[in-house]
């Protein structure tokens, strides 16, 4: 696709695998297009004591589509959360193929959030079900580098045509320092990932110097963010956090190149539940915060690019 | 259930997580009643340039079963690999829940092996999925620990009833050293990882003193897996790599306890896939292959009890 040395990466590429443009590339080109770096994250959560995950009368596809038919103007991808449309079921499953197909329908780039590693012949098999032609494929899925290289390289084969992947490097969670921080000699655990990370992307850096396998870094721990960039210059980073799990736009910015490029910034909940706290419904009230949620980002990153240039 | 206190844990009970007796109470004894460690493993491979996934003429949900039924009278456990339902795509998790169905059916213990951990919400979500009452629901499922605690506890409180988790330590790839054996000042991080499990399942004990909180050690790194058993003694070990990724009886039991207990060995394609190797149909040669199995390792914990009591 791009003309780089495949390094020692065995590259298996099929008919469909050869179809669309560069998966980093077509990811800068939807920020520029829209001003937006936002993501909608679809987790329509289950049923709780506190309260019901569906709004009165909607069904689970109508609510989905809704809230990314709405948001399809202010963000440049959806990320399917899978455990919600798995915890649902066959059903569930259904409808997580509907979804897709229907944000792709609406321009929009499609991350499976599935976090899968597994031993070569399974992680394959995932990477097929996530990143291939068939009913749940998408054009990016998160995976956890818990396996290292083996769990990893199925997907990475992905990224040589139209795919992208976003490997777990620290978390947005609150205990994600419980295994990612400890310290080894080369640094804390989740550093050592951060380099594999960008070794492994390499070969797969697009014309925007943007490599299609990309990272995620919680948007809740900005100074880890910064630190990230700098070990990881060319890594598309997806930071989740934002909203409901309590990232500021400044510290969901962090990550940012000094350009302004490379991040895209996750919110899940405080877009498809902003109806709860609105009169609106939960197209309209997802709409308003998304479009909220993209303009204080862009003006983070403008203000930071500001701050420091050199960063 | 079993008494112990629940020290910090939250545990939500439902009506069906009260239903039925502890997960390794109900392992050992299937172990007993079989004189068996072994897992069957269901790992229907994708078709690639070398061979078809199916023999000829099955469809996938037949084959499985046939399998399954085939091996039900060796083995103890039937290992679900997600993957491998996921990449059919919708038919694919349709045949899942079937198979799943057909193996409690056949008196099996069924374990998802899908590898999942997320933030909380989510996570709780993968929980219901796979240790819930629906249609993808199992008595265990295995669970990624890259994310610390919070990525694990809703699977823990389902180990509260009648459900088993299953860790991922130190796994069968070729690259497992990568992370895992990174070394930092407590030890390597599965060992770190390790301890903690057995920190998680010390709540969940049964009566043969293991817990339902189990761990994923490769029977391909014997080494590991007798430091495995020192830093978990009260725990279930799932060892995986038996067969075709090279692991013999003698290293597959490393991890057993002094007692012979504590120990599930899975085989996956060796069982799965002996039809090719024999002029038997598909079935047949895997309850051949699952016999000897179950004889190799049964004789290889019997050696090891007589060779090392003091283990």
């Amino acid at each position: 696709m791009t003309g780089q040395a495949a390094g020692c990466i065995v590259v298996i590429m099929t008919e469909q695998d050869r179809a669309g443009p560069h998966f980093a590339d077509r990811v800068v080109e939807a920020q520029k297009r829209k001003a937006s770096v936002v993501v909608l994250g679809i987790d329509p959560q289950l049923d709780d004591a506190a309260a019901k995950g569906l709004p009165p009368s909607y069904e689970l596809g109508k609510f989905c589509c809704e809230i990314v038919e709405a948001c399809a103007p202010w963000v440049v991808a959806a990320k399917l959360q899978l455990a919600f449309f798995e915890a649902r079921g066959l059903e569930g499953m259904r409808v997580f193929a509907e979804v897709a197909a229907f944000a792709r329908g609406r321009g929009l780039l499609t991350i499976a959030d599935a976090k899968r590693a597994d031993v070569a012949h399974s992680a394959a098999a995932y990477a097929e079900a996530f990143l291939g032609s068939g009913e749940l494929g998408c054009d990016a899925v998160t995976v956890n580098p818990y396996l290292g290289r083996d769990g990893v390289e199925p997907f990475l084969q992905r990224a040589r045509a139209d795919r992208g992947v976003f490997v777990l490097v620290r978390t947005s969670n609150p205990s994600a320092a419980e295994f990612q921080d400890l310290a080894a000699a080369e640094g804390a655990l989740w550093e050592i990932v951060a380099r594999k990370v960008a070794d492994w992307g390499a070969p797969f850096v697009g014309q925007y110097g943007l490599s299609s396998v990309g990272a995620v870094v919680g948007a809740t721990y900005p100074e880890q963010a910064r630190r990230a960039r700098q070990l990881m210059p060319r890594t598309l980073v997806l930071a989740p956090g934002y909203g409901a799990q309590g990232a500021s736009a400044e510290d969901a910015t962090a990550g940012a190149r000094a350009d302004g490029l490379g991040l895209l910034v996750n919110a899940s909940r405080s877009l498809m539940y902003a109806w709860r706290q609105s009169g609106l419904g939960p197209g309209q009230a997802a709409a308003l915060a998304a479009e909220k949620m993209r303009r204080e980002l862009q003006q983070a990153l403008a203000q930071s690019q500001t701050r420091a240039p050199a960063r």
